[in-house]
Order: C-alpha cells, then sequence, then structure tokens
C-alpha cells in the first residue's frame, strides 16, 4: 500500500506530550510530501497549518492511513468509521502500550518511516453487528469491536432472558447481564468479567454471564459464524452498551441480535510484532506472585 | 452409510444393566441382518453367540459403525483407534445422559433403528497429536480428544516452563501443571479447572494454567492450526496425562507439542440431536441459585 | 422464651399455596390460644378474622415471634426491622428451601408445635450499618442484612474508588462496584460475584471487588470489629443498594461507611438445624458434572 | 522485651548477597552486646567466629529472638520450630518483599536498632494441627502455618471423600484434592486456587476444593475454633502436604483432621508495618489492566 493521505486523529487532551506527539507527526508528514488531514478539533485547539481539518466522520473517506494517537479508548471509537470505509490504521499510545496502540510515541516518526517503507504488516479484526428488532423488523444496528454488554436498564437490578444460537435455544439465565465479547474484547472489560483470552485470529465471540444466579453459567465461546439473539422475559427492558461508549434502549419485546459484520478494522503494526510481547507486558506475566 | 457390519465395545460392568443393554443391541443388530462384533472380554463375560468376537485394537478395521456402552471415558478410550479407521461410532450410555453418549439405553433398539434408516446427523471431532521430543527428534506421539495435562514428575511439586505458539515464545509460568485442552475436553476437565467451554466446532485449544503463581495467567483461546510446544525449565522432568488414561514421562531436556491430529472422530447423532440440550442437563442450567 | 403472641408476615402472592399456609397458620395458633398478628396487608387480602392487622414496621413492638412467609427476600426485608426490637424470627418457605427460611409449609403446623414446646435453638446474624457521611457528618445510615452494593450511579460506568480498613489505606480499585458481604450474604448475590461461602459464624465481612480492572484484587475478607470506608476518586456519585432492596445516593465528596450494627436478627430453627444441609441442598453439592 | 541473645537462621545460597547480610547482620548483634547464635550450617559455610553455632531444631530453647534470612519459604520453615517455644522472629528478606519477610537487607542495622530500642509491634499467627488418625487412634500430628494440602497418592487421579466440620457432615467431593488455608496461608498457594485473602487476624480456615467436579463446590471459610474432618472413600490413599514442606502418606482407612494449633508463631513488624501495604505491593495492586 502507499500512504500518501494520511489522517491524524485523536482526543486532545492537557499536558504537552500528546501535542508534541501530533506536531511531531505532522511535521514528519509534511516533510515526506504527505498531504496531511488532521482531526478538526485537533487542528484547531494546537493551530496547526499545512493540514487539512476533517470530521472524524469523513476520515476514512479522504484518507489512505489512520493515525490514532491515544489510548485503546480512542482506537476503538475510530475503529468504527474506519472498518466502514476500509481504512487501515495505525496506533501511538500516549506514553503506554495499549493492545491496539503499540507505537511508541518516542520512536513514531522512525516507526512510521518504516511504515511508509513498507516495513509493516496487517491484520484485520473484524467488527460486529449488534441489531435490535421487533417483531422480525430490525429496528436499529451499530457496530462493535470489543463488546456488547446486555444489562438492565436500571442498576442493581437483574434481568432473566433466554439465549439462541442460530435460532436454536441455548439456554435461559438470570443475571445482572450478558457479555458478548469479540477476541479483540477478551483482554478489556471480558477479562474483567471471567472470561478466556482469545487470540485475535480465533473466529468466536465469547459470551459471559454477569454474576449469574446459577454458578455453572459459565463463559462459553460460540462460532463467530452464528447469530446470537437474547429474548428477555419479564417487562423492564434492557439496554446495550457498545465498546463502552454507546448505548441502545431495549424495549421488553425487542430482541437483540450479534453477528458477524461485513465491516472489519485494518491495523497496521511494524514488522515484528508480537500480540503475546503485548499480553506478556499489559498482564504483567514476567511478575511472579511467591 | 450403511451398516451392516456393527462392532460393539465397552467394559463389562457389575449389575445387570450393562449385560442387558448389550444382550438388547445384539439381538436387534443380529435380527436386522448385521453381522455382529463383540469386544472380545464382552463376549466371553457374557457368553455371547452368533457374534464375532474381536479386539478394541482392530474394532474399527472390521466394523462400519462403533457402538460404544457406557459412560464419556468409555467412549474417548475407544475413538483414539476408531479415528484412525474413520470409523463412525454411536454411543449409548448407561442410565444417565453424557456429553459423547447420548442414546438412552431404554429406547436404543428404535434409536438404533432410526440410525440404520439414515435418521442420523454425523459430527467429526479432531484428535490432538502430543509428541515427546529431543534434540527437535520425536520420541513419542499419541492422541487426545479431550485434553492432555502437563504435570510435575512427583506430587505437590511445581514446574517452570515456557510456552511457544508456532515457535514464537509467549509465556514463562510457573505453576502446578498446564491443561490444552480441545473443544470437546472443554466441558470435561478442564471446565473443573476455570476454563470456558468451547462449543465443538471451534478451531482451537484452550490452554488452562493450574495453580499458576501470577494470577493474570488466565485460559488463552488459541488457534488448532497452531503448535504449541512446552519446554521445561529446571532439571525435575514432568509427565503429560492424556484424556486422564495415559501418561508419558518427559526428562528435563525434553519437549512436549500439540499439534491437530490428521485423524478425526466421527460422531453418529440422531437427527434433532442438539449440544445445547446435553450442555443444559449436565451442567443443571435450569437451576437457580436463589 | 415463650410466644404467646405471634405475628404473621409476608407479601401475599397469587395463587392457592401462599393463602392456604397463612390460613393454616393462623388456624394453629388461635388454636394454641395466642393472641395473632398478622401483617395488615394481609389480613385484608385474605379477610381474615380473628386476628389483629398490624404494620410491618410495627410488628416488632406488639409480637414476641414473627413467622415470615416468603422467600428469603421477604425474610431480609422483614428482618431490618425485627432486628431493632430483637424479635425471633422463623421463616417458612413457599415450597422450596430458603436460606434463612427452612421450615416447609406442608409440616408448619407440626414445625411450630415443636417451636412452641421448646424445640428450637435461636441463631443470632449481625446487621451492619452503612452510613453515608461528608466531612464527617453521618447523614444517614441503614442496616443490611445481606450486602451493600456500591455502584456508580449510571449504568456500564465504572467507578474509582479507595478502600481504608479503620483509617488505614488498604487500596484504590477502578472497578464496576464494590459488594461488602455479610456471611449471611455470602450465599447471596455475593456469591455470584465470586466471592467464597462464609459461615454465619464467622464474624467478618467480604469485600468484592466487580470486574475489577486489575486482575489481582481479589475477593478479601475482613474482620467485622472493623471499619471499612469508601473514598470515591472522580467527580460522576454513586448509588449504595442494601440488600438489593433499597439505595441510597452517594454525591461525589461523600463517603462510604460499613461498621457492625449494634443490632441483630434472632433466627429459629428447628432442634437439628444444619446450615451444612441447607448448603448442600441449594447448591447441588450432591450433583457430579463427570 | 528485652532481646540478648538472637540466633540467625536461614539457608545458606549461591552469590554474595545473602553472606554480606548474614555477616552485617552478626556485625551488627556482637557490637550490641548480644550473645549471638547462628545457625550451624551459615556458621560453617561462611566461617563465621564469635558466634555459637546451634541446629536450627534447638534455636528457639536457646534464643530469644529469631532472624530468619531468606524468603517466605524458609521463613515457614524455621516458624513450625519456633512456635514451640514461642520465640519471637523476624525476617529479613533476600532483596523483594515477602509477607512474613518484610525487613530489607540494606537496612537491616537500622531496622535491628530499632526493634532492640523497642520500636515493634508483634504478631500472632497460629499453627495448625494436622493429624491422621485410625479407628479414633491418632498415628501422627504436625502443625502448619499456611497450608495442608490432600491430594491422591498417584499424580493425575482425582479423589472423593467427605468432609465433616466438627462430626457434622459437610458434604463428599469428587476433586483433585483440598487446601485447608489459614489466613496466613490466604496469599500463598491458596491464592492461586482461586481462594480469597483472609487478613491475619480472621480466626478461620478456608477450604478450597481443587478442580472439583461439582462447580458449585467453592472455597468456603469456617471457623477455626470447629475441627475439619476428611474421610475417603476408595481404597486408593492419599497424601498430605504441609506448608509445600513435608508429607504424610494417609492409608484409604484412615482420617485426616485439622485444628488450631496450641502453638502460635510470634511476628516481629516495625512499628507502622502495614499488612495491606504488603498486599500491594506483592499483588500489584497500582497496575490497571486497562
Amino acid at each position: 500500500m502507499d500512504f500518501s493521505k494520511p489522517v491524524i486523529l485523536g482526543l486532545p487532551r492537557k499536558g504537552d506530550s500528546f501535542k508534541e506527539t501530533i506536531c511531531r507527526l505532522v511535521r514528519f508528514l509534511l516533510g515526506k510530501g504527505c498531504t496531511v488531514y488532521v482531526e478538526r478539533r485537533i487542528a484547531r485547539v494546537y493551530h496547526l497549518t499545512d493540514v487539512i481539518p476533517v470530521d472524524a466522520e469523513n476520515a476514512g473517506t479522504v484518507a489512505d492511513l489512520a493515525i490514532v494517537v491515544g489510548g485503546d479508548g480512542s482506537m476503538i471509537g475510530a475503529s468504527r468509521n474506519l472498518a466502514r470505509t476500509g481504512t487501515p490504521v495505525i496506533g501511538v499510545n500516549r506514553g503506554h502500550l495499549g493492545f491496539l496502540t503499540d507505537l511508541r510515541p518516542d520512536s513514531c516518526e522512525q516507526d512510521l518511516q518504516e511504515v511508509l517503507s513498507g516495513g509493516y504488516v496487517t491484520e484485520k479484526r473484524p467488527l460486529t453487528d449488534v441489531s435490535v428488532s421487533e417483531d422480525g423488523i430490525v429496528l436499529e444496528t451499530r457496530q462493535f469491536l470489543n463488546e456488547a454488554v446486555i444489562h438492565p436498564k436500571q442498576i442493581a437490578h437483574m434481568i432473566e432472558f433466554e439465549v439462541f444460537i442460530d435460532s436454536r435455544f441455548m439456554n435461559s439465565m438470570k443475571a445482572d447481564g450478558l457479555i458478548v465479547s469479540s477476541p479483540t474484547g477478551s483482554t478489556a472489560y471480558a477479562l474483567s468479567a471471567g472470561g478466556p483470552i482469545l487470540t485475535p485470529d480465533i473466529s468466536a465471540y465469547c459470551l459471559i454471564p454477569m454474576f449469574p444466579h446459577t454458578l455453572s453459567n459459565r463463559p462459553i465461546v460460540i462460532s463467530d459464524s452464528r447469530e446470537v439473539t437474547v429474548d428477555f422475559l419479564g417487562d423492564e427492558g434492557s439496554r446495550v452498551t457498545i465498546d463502552g461508549q454507546q448505548s441502545i434502549n431495549v424495549s421488553p419485546h425487542q430482541k437483540i441480535s450479534v453477528r458477524k459484520s461485513s465491516y472489519e478494522l485494518t491495523l497496521i503494526h511494524l514488522k515484528g510484532h508480537s500480540y503475546y510481547d503485548i499480553l506478556r507486558e499489559k498482564l504483567g506475566w514476567g511478575s511472579k506472585l511467591f
């Protein structure tokens, strides 16, 4: 791939280090002769010149490479738009490694130089569609990269629901909620909830009951070629939270379906990138207990 | 498939019910005009006539259908041989449902009638090769259906080892051992050890550290297209237990590799069979805690 | 103790069985010459005569024995009032055993006869005070029997807080919330959340982080002679839910304290009552997995 | 307490740092006019003069303070002897903090100076008796500080056993074993096995089933005023491992009992010592997952 029209995305933060990284990136990319797009808020806040301001929503349509500066949360936010256009994306973290943001700000010019010269590998991370439907009619569909969390509308309540896999009844549960996580999400919220780690090349979801009343309701890994449908008992309504960033309200007589999306995120890593290295560093796998 | 040469396998048990099931099966199959093979021990203990005694090891080569009477343990024992010849197998349980033995003894004639008339579905369950090697030379290879458990040679000791995935370093662990489980094994020992449930169509292993010193060493699901290698630190030696039935001693300077086998088990189920129904019944998913 | 002024408490339910149990109890107690109080709603709904209607709040002040008909939830609701007056309480379940409601409706006359003749044992279950304070001034105090759950005001958010034990800093956490459970609560919500079982004679709380970001934030058992204080970081506010039945809103600059209450519930059991028998039955400890 | 006859205990290690710590301690204590005892092996290996060599077993009878240099394992080994004589003990770690060895080698003179001047607090840690008996006759009793692990005689087997609390039946289990842990042991092996943390002032044991077949067999916390008895089903025999350091073989018809010991370890800490500080450091409670 030839990257001549990169876009820089991210959420402006207090402190100098974010600004510094942005400025270094802009300078480097302009120096390489690129047409540089920058997310409008960033361009305005830091008074950047010689760049073209762009709204995050349109970044994927104008640019041929997205550079997200921030944590995994920023990356996830950007990914839903970038996956629609298939724009490859690279993550520069703000000082400590992220699962998705694996370039360090210190060496960002050098690392980008390597990417621009073709020294990179791409990795696809599928998005997942979550739909709310009523009487067989889909009312709303959104995509997640990490996970959808299905919970009651009110805090400190529980929900009762039935789970179907490709229309086949799996089980009913009484729980605080249900997490449907992708492999990408398996090292985020799902891990806190007791789920297993799924390496990114596993084509599956993990369903993790949240505080289920039945102790044998354990995490279950299901092929992502299947559709998961959640049907609610009771008349209290529920809510789906997508990647911890968006929510959809679900009325009692509506269903939630989860199915592989046609969109996928294209991640760019430096050659030699290892998922296991990130796991070890993020999870402190070197450190011994006793 | 046409089944005219079935073989009946199982471990003779005290009590009349096992014998009764065997006799009913023999009578039914002879009545259908089949050539009926029976595992030698069973034929001898119950003085069966009109059947051909056969050693379990050879059952797959002479028969076109294996009927295993017993629990999941009997099924697993038989599977390692039957997978080599690709002989399809059906399990008749001894009164309570197994994950692999889903025909009930009460209705065995009726159910078999259905199978013989084509009213069945087949399901493939891959076996996995576990090899012990030294200096790059494979010394011994065996197959598991459920899991390989890697543990220290002596009880109440721990082992230190490094795990590689396709020769890439994943991590080192101090633990009581490591379970490498298939989806089929995920509802057996691996579940007791805190592993997730993997539905049978997931092409993966789950690696489950046993009582790891590092609390963040959590179960990890890896594609079964990859090879897992375990390399030991220390000089105490270890042991691999296969499906809880066989063991291999491993010297300190030897490695263990786990890789998809070319063999796979062909299970036969009645039409309408549902994995989720079995899960619900076996795990008591109906019962609520409070 | 001499029980001549019992009160019957419970939540009227659809169906005949609740009504039947109530009527049998009233008839039996009147026959024994007791002055029988009945919770006002029950007396009205079932048109009970010869009994004295009473509000649940006042039941403990007029009666010398409370008989709660229902599940553990009804028992917990009644307990907060009954603990204030020290009125002993006995639970009659609605068909299936509860941890607190261990008399079966079928044998309720016979069982009560035994209680009235002194064939019982008492067991104390301490209540716990939860207070919300600001600048050292306590604004509100409530009691729980089972647990207090501290969570964010909004669903699908997380909270950051610091935990102090007797004013000594224990740790800070990022989590979906924190459960502070008594031994009585350890077999309820806390168990779903991964907490251990604490037998009722343990004088302790269990603190259970809910989906903590740090995997080593495990359940911790603290002496109930100590005070637990939770101090919030961030400015979003939180909420405490008490026994799943009541809630208190907590402003960002307020603290939550948990401390042994001076109140305790006096449970009455038949002689021969065993906590372990209930555990076994409720948790299905007889049933084997494989 | 007046400490004029200290003993230095520990396991000689390769490398200079252990030797250096020993020599600094000896020099410091001799300088303070103490009669200094040193474990015989250490005195010999390092050719120490002006000290009185003593066997570890007798250290408690001659000395009025034990200084253990090493990790928690060394401390535990020493504790079984020191608890018999009630000799207070202080732990100097070998570079990284232990739960029991909280003095750092760098500052050992200064810290000991503080202890000798009375700037210390004492903490009692009870030992627990594990007995093996047959037909009501106790055959052997040993003490543990951390935990007793009951497991099968052979690796990769499981055991079936019944647990009684004060002779009252609690439940039967099929498992790889059972851990009976003290609060002191709750941050060691028991934590790896999924047990809760029990602060040292909790008078309890935690029983933790190891890989139980029944998923609802969860850790249970029992008062240490009670006796736990384990009775085996089957005829394979078992083994008890004490603090990971000693083992007792148990024949099929023998029982294991666990009961509070009359011995207790007296730990000495610097003033200002906080159990929570150690927890935070050892468990990495600062580090966040995402």
